[in-house]
């Protein structure tokens, strides 16, 4: 698609400084040529800038004097990029319809406007709203509800019952609303409790590549709208996760926690369960949550990686906290209490 | 399906106190209304239990007072309701049959009371048995046997040869079977060695949505009768995982490690290859796992989540160890020797 | 397949020791019979050499004396027996062809000695080399590349435009070209930005079940040749992988990090965005990598698990650890600056 700088400046009010420039694709400011829109961000590539042949970047109006193309200026200049990129590359849409291939229960109602895509599976009674994309391999479960405007790629399983929102984004192999992970004890033996609660995925959802989200197990597992979750990411039964918390690939929430609005989980957090997690809390990556954490802030645990010998002697080092402790301990029994009763030999204090 | 307490209580082994009643569903107490069975099995919700507008609620006999409503009594809540709320929601079994647009070996066996889904392949030589339930896009490898009763989700894959016991259940997404990790260097590149081994599922296994169980080298992985696995678990070649163990999502077992019966691992531990880990070893969450650990009990590791200024303090002082390590050293140099001499001029102890 | 002892001996450049034997299979020496060949790599198992009942055993010159049997000496056992492995089992390859039940763009081009399983779906433009193995459910998107004799076991997803190179190894469920994880802040609001980047993989590559590899935001994902992944592993947007590297499972690698050549990366690491890894680097299991490390080297972090006690226990002495260091502090106040006086008080040092 080729559109003039000044036409994404009017789209996305933006202010052109230069001259007006035609473009058709985005790239980085260091392999851009004179058709492509780049755009200066992070502060830390600034210095890019200066060599880039784009044709017109996007950025903040203290950035604009050093662009040796036309500036497109603006407060969110991320922001602006990502929708300009958008425009530049329109995604194509598949054909409205049903494929040939799919495997359509006779009780599915799909809009018309909706594609189901090649080899997919469609339940009874599931509902497949206006303008749904549904790549291949997809397996849609009985009565499950899909809203207007989500897209799954590829082979996703949307179990039974589960509720989608509006422009979802179900990236390959996700799955949503597997029965969760609960069970009695019978002596020995585990006894499978069935898990008779639903999954709500709000409006503006994404689910990543092979992530998971079970169902809940008499409740609803609930994922707010506009949540972001990453790849190989475990939602356990029950979690209900507030409206703009994104989460990183390979975390895991535990059955029945709670997490607020606007949070962010780094990669690879484990979050234990039943937990209650405020709003605008923010995990770094690898942090080990144990805790209800209700207030906002940023939280964290590990240790970073280190060479192995600094590693093998810190880990040593630990061992042996007890021992010093109690070495410190001796020393204040030898130093501290004679000076208590103003011992003469005792070392003076400033 | 609406059902007496009094015959729950007759199929179940519980005691009916109050007036009968029927049930048609199950909730928790705080959702709980005329028709519903709820439970009261953490002594955490008691509190709730005056509330509840549930028809009947199972519990222990110590409680059975503060209840409302009819109180069915046992020993195990839980248990028991876990097994009345099967018996209030049963299961809908598909139909019997393979459905028309599965793809089937000629030489393939499938019981006629199985059900194969729309989309499967099942390949040459492979045994499914009576009442096996396979969803929709499972794919099973030549050779695969499959024992009564077994359930498929959906979007399963058994790897050609895998042996799958009886009344096991396999999340979407799990994959049994995998040629696993093992390579011999050539120079600096990576030669894949042949993995001839087997894999084995006993019976009453469940295998969580998206996880992953290798085949062995030579010999077979085996996943003991009873064993429950959760979402995203990584079980490596020749791991051998005793009766009735249970692990938590995110999870991942490296070659050839050993581990006993009754083990519980929660979310995101890891362990090392070849390992033994004993019987009744219980593992807590993203326990990092390096050495054998042969004795029954509870280990752990991992610092919880802090916040995050206090995080970095924690490390700096880690990093600083070694040197409160040398200036303990120097005090002891300074206070202690002397005092072995009967310096006078010594602090005295007490 | 039964091959000579002797024919292994010359195609694989081993010396044989011993009377020539027939071998029929490979086991490992404690499961042998006399139609089996064996090795010994590892010293730790050599105590079993003397007491197995192989045909043959592939081993080092030094090992040779203690054989009970045939002696094939080499170098480097272990790849000698991958190679061995691989002759006498020979894997079957799929009949040439499209399934039937296949879904083909009819402006896909399919190499004829290419094989297509079935359900697959392969979309328009897509480029299918020849030999290519393509198992059960894959997916392969618009416009996808995939070169000579590159195998996929099932139910794997190549996203559009996705490159794979020659001989590569997909494993079941494997994502390869998902939309990267990347959105602006639109307010509270996350924007998604269009990931328009590549992804390529190069020969000899391995990927492993439901292991994700996501496409570049602006330029390409690039795996180099002979890199082997495990299952359960995330690779971000923008990583970039040097050749030979290996990576265990359940590891994650965040956007943008460049890793080396001939790393190895145990299981469970974790690595933050834009670092750069050097070549031979060697993470070991769950290290927390937040720095990059440009020197070769092994790198470590975590605590190995330990009984529950002790590790919390040693969880509050990290706790107090900050008023340790104070007493210490107090300790010298007490102790040392005395001495720099002279003060007769003091305590000597020796």
């Amino acid at each position: 698609m080729v559109i003039a700088a000044s036409q994404l400046a009017a789209e996305l009010g933006m202010t052109l400084i230069g001259d007006d420039v035609s473009l058709s694709r985005v790239a980085p400011l260091h392999a851009a040529d004179g058709d492509s829109l780049s755009f200066l961000a992070d502060r830390r590539y600034r210095e890019r800038l200066a060599g880039t042949r784009a044709g017109a970047v996007i950025l903040r109006a203290g950035d604009a004097e050093q662009a040796p193309c036309a500036a497109l200026v603006t407060d969110n200049p991320e922001l602006a990029f990502a929708r300009a990129a958008a425009l530049l590359h329109p995604r194509t849409r598949p054909a409205a319809g049903v494929h040939p291939s799919a495997v359509v229960d006779a009780s599915a109602v799909i809009h018309p406007s909706a594609s189901v895509g090649p080899l997919c599976v469609i339940d009874a009674d599931a509902h497949i709203a206006a303008d749904v994309e549904i790549g291949p391999h997809c397996s849609i479960g009985a009565g499950a509800q899909v809203d207007e405007q989500t897209r799954m790629v590829a082979h996703v399983v949307v179990c039974p019952g589960a509720r989608i929102g509006a422009r979802v984004l179900l990236h390959p192999g996700a799955i949503i609303g597997r029965e969760g992970f609960g069970f009695a004890k019978d002596g020995e033996r585990w006894v499978r409790i069935p898990q008779l609660g639903g999954v709500r995925l709000g409006d503006d959802v994404e689910i990543g590549a092979n992530s998971t989200v079970d169902r809940g197990a008499l409740e609803d597992t609930v994922i707010g709208d506009g949540v972001k979750i990453d790849n190989l990411v475990q939602i356990g039964h029950n979690v209900i996760i507030g409206e703009n918390t994104a989460m990183a690939a390979c975390s895991g929430i535990s059955g029945s926690t709670q997490i607020g609005a606007r949070c962010t989980v780094a990669g690879a957090v484990g979050m234990a369960g039943h937990l209650s997690i405020g709003d605008d809390v923010h995990f770094t990556g690898m942090a080990m949550v144990t805790r209800s954490q209700p207030n906002a802030g940023v939280y964290s645990s590990g240790i970073p990686a280190m060479p192995n010998a600094d590693w093998r002697r810190s880990i040593a080092r630990l061992r042996r906290l007890e021992a010093l402790q109690q070495r410190v301990q001796r020393l204040e029994q030898l130093v501290i209490p004679a000076r208590h009763e103003d011992d003469p030999a005792q070392p003076p204090t400033q």
